[in-house]
């Protein structure tokens, strides 16, 4: 009988008690699933990075802790934690992704807000480019960076890919390093960014950078707020260097109701929704790790701490 | 020699002439192409429906009329045209309708306007499904609706497929016939309208018809103004049966400045944009079908004048 400690916000446990244990019977791992259990008797914890529980050392007896989110920013820096750490990586969460990438991207491809703003009786005849005539770039190509760039190539655009290290995503033109990123940046009609929260990707997207892409270009960030310098930004807004911006994540979230953010006309902010962990599918990720710690099998997307992610 | 005489608005001719003699040349055809020939020397007639020639009687010689457009409803029941008549059927114009089709669907599945009207302060923390637990029906499989329900279905949505006749799209469940459609609106969270302009499709989407879908369902029609009854759409707006309609396309174009849908708060007109034949690829397939009427082989694209499409 393995104990395995929940330890999330009390919101999220109606959400996943049930997909959990369902996901614990279907393997058929005996478990007292809960979220209060004495530290010293905790086999493994499912874990969101804002819970409660941020000292882990009582967790003597622990295996691995395993999270229900995918950035793990929030505690991959915590001195207290030396288990085994693994990322969420759900297919519910890549794909909820993937919609929200793609349906933003063709909001400002196609130049939908014209039409949603401009109920007004006049007939604007103007038909956008096709999307293979769009420079698309992404930066970032992870499990979502990687499947949002396979989507966007998939309907059309001219997409490159972009990360800190080399890449190879089938079909997409992928490039690494600094001068890689001025390359991807350079004339780029939109941005797609989908890094993680490092050091290195701390204001990746400053006003140097934001003056290299095309007049226009729109900014999608579904990623991590810390990538944006968020003063550059609204500068290169009030230009019209950057022709939208819109922003599921942010350095301070709930983001303040008095952001220059909110009251931008160019902007879109969205409260981190982009995409979320769905409880069915991560109930099942996670089982699969807690079977692979007790059959000694490797466990699946462990972090890195040294990279971050 | 032949002569090919170039019969749409004189707006377009700039925008044709030059992709249209470059497809010639490419294709190693000598042609004397113009807007204004004599009638009786004509071989082949480059058209838009809306354009000045509507009287075919004096094109004795002419081998084809080859239609710019893909909707044909404007000049299939021209009596004095007794020649072959080709639909267009453009590659830009189809990947330009997926593009048009799956921004808006995807607007409607992600509750955008939500965020693109609330940039008040207010998080509103609500994320949508996922696509494939949203059922979207597309009602026309030709070109442009089997297009469209691939790449619907390509990123997740549970897409099911209506026509006349039957047909196979692949991946798509394909439903025919009234009972058919009578299942493939029952439920339906959206519905794409991709069906021709024929008397058989007059008012399709009726009172009767649209009770079938499911509360608050969107419509979208990139198809042709008269698939709706518009007095039936908007009294489905109104009790909020149907949550919001997207239309493209209308009865009288451009549609009217005091027409009910421009002030409904759920309608979205757009101008007749979700898609237009691009002059580039559309001249290759205009001249593909010269090289093949003086080749002797087939036209491609034929309209069957007994079905109007």
């Amino acid at each position: 009988m393995l104990n395995i400690l929940f330890a999330a916000r009390p919101a999220r446990w109606p959400d996943y008690e049930e997909p959990l244990r369902t996901a614990l019977s279907n393997a058929g791992i005996e478990a007292d699933l809960a979220t209060d259990i004495t530290p010293g008797e905790v086999d493994y914890i499912v874990y969101a990075p804002n819970s409660w529980l941020q000292d882990f050392a009582p967790y003597t007896r622990c295996k691995a802790v395993l999270s229900l989110w995918a950035g793990v920013e929030g505690i991959v820096g915590n001195t207290t934690l030396t288990l085994p750490l693994a990322r969420m990586v759900d297919h519910g969460l890549t794909q909820g992704m993937v919609e929200w990438v793609v349906g933003h991207t063709l909001r400002h491809h196609l130049g939908m807000d014209l039409h949603i703003h401009g109920q007004d009786g006049i007939w604007r005849d103007y038909a956008p480019p096709l999307a293979r005539d769009r420079k698309v770039s992404v930066l970032g190509l992870g499990a979502l960076g990687a499947a949002c760039a396979e989507a966007l190539r998939g309907l059309g655009f001219d997409v490159t890919g972009w990360s800190r290290s080399p890449k190879d995503v089938p079909g997409i033109r992928c490039l690494h390093g600094e001068e890689g990123l001025k390359e991807a940046l350079t004339g780029a009609e939109g941005l797609v960014l989908l890094l993680p929260a490092t050091p290195a990707t701390d204001n990746v997207i400053n006003a140097e950078r934001l003056a290299l892409v095309a007049p226009g270009a729109f900014v999608i960030n579904p990623g991590r707020g810390p990538l944006i310098d968020d003063a550059a930004l609204l500068g290169a807004l009030d230009t019209g260097q950057i022709g939208h911006a819109t922003l599921d994540v942010f350095r301070q979230e709930p983001l303040p109701k008095d952001h220059l953010y909110w009251a931008h006309p160019n902007v879109t902010v969205t409260p981190h929704i982009a995409s979320e962990t769905r409880p069915v599918t991560a109930s099942e990720v996670i089982v699969e790790n807690i079977r692979r710690g007790e059959a000694g099998e490797p466990f699946l997307h462990l972090v890195d701490r040294a990279q971050g992610y």
